[in-house]
């Protein structure tokens, strides 16, 4: 019977739900501390360069976090017609915000994370994720997200994105439809609402969860996309789209986006087409019901 | 520092050039046995069904290999006027087989592995894979592939399929010119190519090799199509089709396939769509050429 990786130097997270596990080889630990909410390490890998990790849980890797944050961002805020006016909740590792921000039409960008010291650590380990941070459109507040957007007033914002945690502990109120419901109240009546909505593989009934508590919190149209996302478990990841109008495969914009290394108008009608098996999950006539 | 996941029953696979492992927690060892080429060893999973690994080498898991067989046969078939002669180079576990037999069109499909025990070692522990095995258009060679490639009448196939191993070793072969020189001999002049070309994240050197490759080997329009892997490094791997004729993306048949859990026509279409950074690799004008 073969064991798992007894080698020194190397990071697992393990999966419990789906009993595997990913693992990057290491050379150091660079950081370590436990922040008020969670423990924040980082490690230097061989190939992946740098990887954040809380609580155990990956969150990026400096190798391949770019599929996942312009995956989280372009295909809603390029199926804007005028996105001006954004919110980012969660997204402390700033990777998202660099993202929106490289959108002209983009006034102003609350990102509205709960522990500083995520934004802090990635300041100092991933300067490349953080270049818009000083942006004078960009308004970092550090504290509760729910409460934020609950305050908001109606028809604040064009696009929010949920750059979240798993649904695990404080996250998995993001995960329901009061937060989705005040999410739509937030949002001007053509905006668009996008949430990280994890694996395709392993999360399918997560998948149906969200979008049934969207359709309860008073969304008509949604569009879950997919694209890979090596760290992460299954090396498979999901966005969730949800509007009031819908045509999310309807690209309004020709705003030119810079540096783009996945995302492309043909990627991001590609990552719309849901395989068999979502297709036929998304369209059952059982599909789980929001409470 | 962290170190690797040193649970017992856990079976790993480490990717040595990107510094990444990827682990199944298993039951138990369900086969062990060195046949004349390779060591073959079968596992018992808790969340991924039976697990096959040839000289310590991932080959496919009961839960995921829907993904990997349907999306080496049905872009190939589905873009081919009308698959009536069809080889599989490799292939021995029988999930392409089946995946083939699957389209009516097909008359005889010749599958050319070269080591008989992978296929009866799959028969016993993944029946659902082997169902096809006995259909009388079916021919199971188990002889050296390039041979049998080389001494084909040229203009014999409809599709060829190259379901190999990764290019180490004896599977090295199949990676170059003068193998895809002699496939595009055996091929009528309406055929296609298609081979499995490892993962678009940590084998992009790979891809652009295969292309160079196959066009010094004559095919004039390439197309490598991307699709998610859980249980191969990364996560995310691709295939190569390689043709005299192009147009990948036009789907010629509208023959229904059945029990398909990943590939539908739109699958085929969005799969075509390449990432920015391989669509930026593919056309660089400084790809490596073919020696």
């Amino acid at each position: 019977m073969s064991t798992g990786p007894e080698r020194e130097n190397w990071f697992t997270e393990y999966c419990e739900e789906s009993g595997s596990a990913f693992s990057l080889r290491t050379t150091r630990e660079l950081h370590d501390s436990h922040s008020r909410y969670q423990r924040i390490q980082v490690f230097a890998t061989t190939n992946f360069g740098n990887l954040l990790v809380l609580d155990g849980f990956v969150m990026l890797s400096a190798r391949d976090n770019f599929i996942y944050h312009e995956m989280m961002t372009h295909p809603a805020l390029c199926t804007h017609t005028d996105p001006r006016h954004v919110l980012i909740v969660g997204g402390g590792d700033c990777g998202c915000l660099r993202e929106v921000l490289k959108h002209d039409s983009v006034k102003r960008v609350d990102q509205v994370e709960l522990d500083a010291e995520v934004t802090r650590v990635s300041e100092k380990f991933f300067p490349e994720l953080c270049t818009a941070n000083d942006d004078p459109r960009a308004s970092l507040h550090f504290t509760d997200a729910i409460d934020w957007v609950e305050n908001t007033p109606p028809q604040t914002y064009d696009v929010i994105i949920v750059d979240s945690t798993d649904p695990i502990g404080q996250a998995a109120r993001l995960f329901a439809a009061p937060f989705y419901r005040a999410c739509r109240q937030a949002l001007r009546d053509d905006g668009l609402l996008a949430v990280q909505s994890e694996s395709p593989l392993i999360h399918l009934d997560l998948i149906l969860s969200i979008r049934a508590q969207m359709t309860a919190a008073g969304f008509t149209h949604l569009d879950t996309l997919n694209f890979p996302q090596c760290t992460y478990p299954s090396g498979w990841w999901s966005a969730t789209l949800a509007s009031t109008r819908g045509a999310h495969d309807r690209i309004r914009s020709t705003r030119e986006i810079s540096g783009c290394g996945y995302y492309t108008a043909e990627v991001h009608r590609a990552a719309l087409t849901p395989p068999a098996f979502l297709r036929a999950a998304i369209t059952a006539p059982h599909a789980p019901e929001a409470s």
